[in-house]
């Protein structure tokens, strides 16, 4: 399944101990559905107030409920800031985590002097001028490729794979909506907040687009800079091969 | 100033005694920056649970603060559902109620068959088909020009004039969003949701377009039909005379 939801209210994506997570939502919704527990495995990591467009989550049931009427049934009770926008029975040994290919998340600051009601949850407010469009996309197109994320990645993360392959990373600005793009076949923890909060300075010029090789060589979370904060963050798509042919076989 | 603001958890626009509505909150910050009591003139009602994208209101005060200071001020203090997004000095006797020339309302329908958590709080979800735009269309053009419109209107209005002129009334697909735009100088209370509601019933086949004209002459309420619900109606923009020469003329 597709999800949509607004992180505003929710501990993230993923189960854990102090609960009210999304993730924690749609099993609980799918049990009563399907009458067994369930557990629900989601693409991409959102964390604590981080948005999505195009989670990805899969199950596994023996229940022979006709799909419709699951995800409707579903959808009629998950909360208004979730919702299951698309369906479809998958490939045996699909698993929406292990089979994915590629994510790809979004980061929107607004450069505009006062902050619309209707955008103020899903941007970063950053009125601050000049911010220079042009050095962060130098910046940021100086961590597309093979490199070692540690100086991006948050403190708790001992053990994950540094290493990482970003397809690509750029801005674009719509009017006073700014975007940053990044997609890659996975993330270290916090890389995209932490790359905006380095991006962000060298759009004030406190850094240049060069520094960015340093920070990634250093190989210490005390190079980059200050992390972006959760609420301008939405994880946009998960990629896969042909739903048809795609079996999960990565570990 | 012009103000945007999601109404969701408001009581409406004006003051009134469940408190709790955009009119206090705004009035209860400007009085800390201006260190009076002051009371603020919307131009335009919204109910409980109607947002607004060009609120106009206006005030009067003897504190001769510079304005740019007042609504840096005013926006840091206002919740983040409330912003004030533009502001100007007012021609003397300028008074946002008394001097509009035009109000402008947008109720919103979203078509698809699964409501995104990002449009939920801004929408009237109404997926059932088939739905006739064209037919909606017809019966909004015959409320054009000026009628009475007791038959559309709120039963706590005794008292008000019915009488109003309709500059424009139309509907407007945009994919699965649907907008009903509509402009009047002024609107008898609940006008534009108790129109959305019958121009509901001639999509859905219950009505023709023409039953429009037998609502209106018959100026009463049982006429008419269910009223849209309050989350898909926004206050689009209010207008006036030139703001340099407006002097609030009309009673």
């Amino acid at each position: 399944m597709v999800l949509e939801y607004q992180g505003t209210r929710y501990n993230g994506w993923q189960t854990q101990p102090h609960g009210n997570t999304v993730q924690d939502v749609v099993e609980s919704r799918l049990a009563l559905i399907l009458n067994h527990p369930v557990r629900v495995y989601g693409a991409g990591r959102t964390d604590r107030g981080v948005h999505a467009r195009g989670q990805v989550a899969s199950l596994e049931t023996a229940n022979p409920m006709e799909l419709e009427r699951m995800f409707r049934g579903l959808n009629a009770l998950l909360p208004a800031d979730v919702a299951a926008v698309e369906w479809a029975e998958a490939a045996p040994g699909f698993h929406a985590r292990h089979s994915a290919r590629g994510r790809e998340y979004c980061y929107q600051i607004w450069r505009g002097r006062v902050c619309s009601p209707f955008h103020h949850p899903f941007v970063h407010h950053l009125y601050r001028r000049p911010l220079s469009l042009e050095a962060m996309n130098e910046a940021a197109a100086r961590v597309v490729g093979r490199h070692d994320f540690t100086s991006f990645c948050a403190a708790d993360s001992a053990g994950e794979d540094m290493v990482k392959d970003v397809h690509f990373s750029r801005w674009e600005a719509h009017g006073e909506m700014w975007h940053y793009r990044v997609s890659a076949r996975s993330f270290v923890h916090h890389m995209v907040r932490n790359l905006v909060g380095v991006f962000i300075e060298v759009g004030l010029g406190r850094r240049t687009p060069q520094d960015i090789d340093r920070i990634l060589a250093a190989r210490a979370r005390r190079a980059a800079g200050p992390m972006a904060p959760a609420q301008g963050l939405f994880l946009e798509r998960v990629d896969y091969e042909d739903p048809a042919t795609s079996n999960g076989g990565e570990a």
